[in-house]
């Protein structure tokens, strides 16, 4: 087995065999081939793509280079749940607590932020004294005793995928559809659960700025997730404007804790009555998608999901009282209004300038070791379709540094679009991408 | 100025700035870009491809990169000569000297042999004590002293394409034209030529076997050399069967001394005969090709040429008693023939093969280090088109080592395909390349 020679197939658009693909991610993972060559090997990658089949094997290859959770000791159906990133996402604490009340077993492996989007980890992170890290033994237990439990993804996952995806930030390599999907579904693989739903985030807040390619990744995902003996459901999401009205670890959290409450906004309500009742069916609880909506949407007005919330943050040591008293979450110091300076209607909003806000506020990373302030954020007034007058508020800055708040209005502000005619509000759900062979 | 984005910029078929080119060339030159980087941008420009003036800038930066030799000092026009490399390839040996025989100053720097062709710096040191490594104000001495120097290119020569090219190898981005291109004329436009000829070898033998890549390599290194200043002509040759009689160091030296005798293979005397022409016209001594070949042929017949070649040996220092006794040059211990199964006529030649098989006798390198055996060689007996009956040697092997000789036989044999239908000979020369407006 030669890498030059894995290398020259790719390039010349020849289909690489399964034993070239195990070959060169396991030697990579073991550090027997340097980085220059699969650096090569990720733009020819890049450039010429990948079959099914290949993206298969790549996901299975960097499935096994790390280690694979073994949930087996969990009775029941674990369905996993994973989000391609949005900027103001806060599904993940709503959804999986609702999900868990049904008695269906819930492991979920969140990562932390990276760029302009926040993660689930750090969000939690924002309850004091909550305990994201669980080791497995303790991950376990806590299932089998209250049914759920939210934590880091373990460091020894997918170990090629860490490498591999640590290269492509840094050689032009991330926005391959082939390279995104083995990466997200080698991790998916790994940790264990029997069905994967896949949340795909598309618009100019996601990384999948154009919905062509999102939906390509979706099918792309939810394919290999089935051939790889795992049904696999993709739920496209429109991520063209922040979801729900605040965007920031503590600001999210509170908006999670408020939707578990009755109080959420019918964007964020939408998505995860959606995302729900797919994972619903998948756990065997009903096929009726509508009827399993509206199972959902019940969980929030019993406030069994939220009690499920509460007794997930008892369990992993964080302060329960926030629940009750969100202000007890960590607040910024400088709450600063937007003003728009024009009337008309939202036409568009460049939703990653939010994100990259955030950053700037000191609420995002931009390499993993940088430490975060919780409290910093955005509260978004107006979104796509909505009427606005000179002088209204667009969205709230809040910041701890009134400088470093100030210096966003400006680009905030031109983050938005507003058109002279009224535009339509754009819908939260675009589509539902199941195996075509289900 | 971003690295990553110079990848992406690429990688997207952007066209890269000349500031951008600059940058990652000497950046990458002087150790501050990791090789990971430039390995994927190295692959997007394999398989997106550079303009003209991407290429050009590319020319630019890598020659700048190192030493640029400044042979002023040396009056007339002095005209450069490089060959892509080929099997049996003595030309440069032979037309050199008759070039100068005119009074044409000769300054030709030549690489060693790597991989399947040997190298005219290795060629010439199978002359005993010939001294390759000239320093350059030896050289210039030598050249205004008696018109000819023949040395080793200096080792600080375009030193972004050194490390371009040793990446290159081992990341599958070796065969493509634009870099190709630019790595070849950077080293020419920093060797301080005025003009240029190139030969640029086709076919099975040559490190581009396919005629309509080698043309565009061709049309590209011309265009190149022309909008830098500096009139640059190529000549397409057929490398489909090896040039001449002989293949490997000491023979191919024995071969280019009888040519300068008068006993020469058609194919090489028609070579130098046009290559010499083309170089007699960029130097201004006459501007009809047919006249100036004629001249050539002049200077072989008059013996002008074997005498300045003796002229140049003397100068640097080898035995000239080669030139008369050529038995001197080493002589490998065995000849062994390899013998045709089949009669009819030959269609085609593996040329590579025999390069190869010198390899295998000791005879070249695979790596730099590797230290070569110049007596070890092929002579060629039959060449397309030629009529055989079985049992006719089609080549002798020269080997120093019997049982290696014989392991070359069955492989030697198989790189003929006999065919029972008469074949036509195969031309030398394909084409002249110049520049559209010139």
């Amino acid at each position: 087995m030669n890498i030059v020679e894995i290398i020259r197939n790719k390039r010349d658009c020849l289909e690489l065999s399964t034993e070239q693909i195990e070959y060169f991610v396991k030697e990579y993972a073991y550090g027997n081939i340097p980085d220059y060559q699969i650096a090569s090997l990720l733009m020819a990658i890049y450039l010429n793509g990948m079959s099914e089949r290949e993206i298969l094997d790549l996901t299975i290859a960097m499935a096994k280079s790390g280690e694979i959770l073994d949930l087996s000791a969990i009775p029941g159906i674990k369905v996993d749940k994973h989000s391609t990133g949005g900027v103001g996402d806060k599904v993940t604490m709503i959804v999986m607590p609702l999900v868990a009340s049904f008695g269906v077993p819930v492991v979920k492996m969140s990562g932390r932020g990276l760029g302009y989007t926040q993660g689930t980890a750090d969000k939690l992170e924002a309850i004091p004294n909550f305990k994201i890290n669980l080791e497995l033994d303790e991950l376990i237990r806590n299932v089998k005793k209250i049914g759920i439990a939210l934590v880091t993804q373990s460091e020894n996952i997918a170990l090629a995928d860490k490498k591999l995806y640590a290269l492509r930030d840094v050689t032009g390599t991330v926005e391959s559809i082939p390279l995104i999907a083995s990466s997200v579904m080698s991790k998916k693989l790994a940790s264990g659960a029997d069905k994967i739903l896949l949340e795909v985030t598309c618009g100019s807040g996601a990384f999948m700025e154009n919905e062509i390619r999102a939906r390509k990744l979706a099918e792309t995902m939810v394919k290999i997730g089935n051939m790889a003996g795992k049904e696999t459901i993709g739920v496209l999401t429109n991520m063209n404007q922040p979801l729900g009205r605040f965007c920031g670890n503590a600001l999210e959290t509170k908006e999670a804790i408020d939707t578990l409450k009755g109080k959420g906004e019918s964007d964020v309500i939408e998505v995860c009555c959606v995302l729900g009742a797919y994972m619903l069916k998948m756990a065997g609880i009903g096929n009726n998608i509508v009827d399993n909506m509206k199972k959902i949407q019940s969980k929030i007005d019993s406030g069994e999901g939220l009690e499920k919330f509460r007794e997930l943050v008892q369990r992993q040591w964080g302060d329960t009282r926030v629940i009750d008293e969100t202000e007890r979450l960590m607040t910024a110091k400088y709450k600063i209004p937007v003003l728009a300076e024009q009337s008309g209607y939202i036409e568009k909003i460049e939703t990653k300038n939010i994100g990259q806000a955030i950053i700037n506020l000191g609420g995002g990373r931009l390499k993993k070791e940088d430490v975060i302030d919780y409290a910093v954020g955005i509260e978004v007034e107006k979104k796509i379709g909505d009427k606005v007058n000179a002088g209204d508020v667009l969205l709230h800055i809040y910041a701890n540094n009134e400088d470093v708040g100030k210096e966003q209005v400006e680009f905030l502000r031109n983050s938005y679009k507003i058109s002279q005619e009224p535009v339509p509000k754009i819908k939260a759900i675009l589509d539902i991408v199941e195996n075509e062979n289900a």
